[in-house]
């Protein structure tokens, strides 16, 4: 499994795990997912806190994992390990969501299937409950890659979502943010530093890769702005021929970038079969000024397509 | 100057056109535009026709032209060619830009700087004249890259944008293509084919290059779709270490591949430096799908930087 999969986990990774199959002879599938970029502060992180954290990640885990185990899809697994964080109150994404200026919620996120490029993607929805399924559905039940706002939400009714309430997705951590934020003048990465985006990036045992990040955004965001994680290329991307890809950190660095797509540009055999992910990064302005975490999952040129 | 940049303009070209210094010891810039993808119907176009395109193309070409040739900006250029295009009710930008299904019309614009890769873009706004100066004006002017709908407009009015009345987007022709579509059930391709989104890529004389594309998406688009006209690494990339580029076409299959971040990032030397575009676009399965063109400078990587 080393042999096929270079996992790169950048930078710090306060709310990140990997499950892998263990035994050599076991199934080969892979899957890692985040929680989201930045420092945790050990003076916030109570035993009880991080336990919290911990066991939500695990649960998201497990259910990709299992997916994964069973010999479900890529797609299926990153859907299913993303699910349970956007419903968990821990993190910035469905339940949990931080914030807009105006104290409403504007969630994005998008989904990329590796065997055929496939994508799906929606921006500043503010009554679907998982707004994965609905980038999903974009992907699955229309002509487009990325839909909007109103619109976005019109389409889901039409495809049978049930309307959320928005007051579902605020909570009482989040309504403290903004508060304290505008209260003190503070920026988005002073109140959002121990939460973030979710996403995961998997391979399944036929040897294909979907990457699939969800979140709201950073606190206090206004002007109806979009983030990295809803732009594909940006805060995901998933190749078969060279990578899997979910970001979170400061997102408008990785729009410029196009960090998701750079790396697997960089991967892909096509490009440069003999360098190092590492040169492209060490070339990344935007990677010295960021907090951030990538996950992604990167076969050998020689080994993408069938995985025994 | 042809050893300083290719300009490689794929598939067909009916509304680009292409202005370069001629005498060798001319100030070196070089500036391209589009107006948009597709096959001319030749039924369709009269000499009279035809004169009004390459009338308002030429327009065009001269007010970017201009800038470069008095020493001016890239970015200043892009902006300059692009404007009297998005004023031009020729072309599906700005006025005269396509109708969503609704019989609205929604503008997308973005717009980036080869120099550090700073990016604007807006994407779903109804009442900005010139969507590619509002871009501009989020790239500068704002902690963001991407704002959309009613936010951005509320940017906009926040940074002194004049209100445009949404009727004056709107065109006779652009009101039968969408009727037509909807009484004979036809495809936004079958109404849209003549007419396209609009760009321009620049290269200026300190040898900073640019691009920006502008865009009424496609005709009885609906749920707020985005296409990837306003999506960086999209529709719309430039780094000075690569290209700039600014693409037009089924925008669904460019925001899939990445077209624009594509092409930059294989032409950058630190992925590739001995290979050609042409082997990637041969690898780039979307190609061979959709009409489209792509406007791009690639200085090569021992000449970008200055250019004297």
């Amino acid at each position: 499994m080393k042999n096929l999969i270079a996992l790169i986990a950048l930078a710090l990774m306060p709310a990140a795990a990997l499950a892998e199959a263990p035994a050599p002879d076991a199934p080969k599938w892979s899957l890692a997912i985040h929680g989201g970029a930045g420092t945790l502060d050990p003076a916030q992180m109570t035993p009880e806190r991080r336990a919290e954290y911990e066991a939500a990640l695990q649960a998201a885990l497990d259910a990709g994992a299992k997916v994964l185990a069973e010999g479900g899809s890529a797609m299926d697994a990153v859907k299913a390990a993303i699910i349970p964080m956007e419903d968990s109150p821990l993190f910035n994404a469905g339940k949990g969501a931080v914030l807009t200026w105006d104290g409403t919620n504007e969630l994005d996120a998008s989904i990329m299937d590796g065997r055929d490029r496939s994508a799906g993607a929606v921006a500043g929805v503010k009554t679907v409950k998982n707004p994965i399924l609905l980038a999903d559905k974009v992907r699955t039940d229309s002509e487009h890659v990325f839909l909007m706002g109103a619109g976005a939400e019109a389409f889901a009714l039409d495809k049978g979502f049930a309307v959320t309430p928005p007051e579902y997705f605020a909570t009482p951590a989040r309504r403290e943010a903004l508060e304290r934020m505008k209260a003190k003048q503070l920026s988005a990465l002073d109140v959002d530093h121990k939460f973030g985006t979710v996403g995961a990036v998997a391979l399944d045992q036929k040897g294909n890769l979907a990457a699939g990040t969800s979140t709201g955004g950073m606190t206090g965001k206004r002007w109806g702005r979009v983030g990295d994680a809803p732009v594909i290329g940006a805060g995901t991307y998933a190749d078969n021929r060279a990578c899997a890809v979910s970001a979170t950190g400061w997102g408008e660095y990785f729009l410029r970038v196009g960090v998701a797509h750079e790396i697997c540009a960089f991967k892909a055999s096509v490009y440069a079969p003999c360098r190092k992910v590492n040169t492209c990064l060490a070339n990344c302005r935007a990677w010295r000024c960021i907090r951030r975490l990538i996950l992604l999952f990167c076969p050998t040129p020689a080994q993408s397509g069938t995985v025994r």
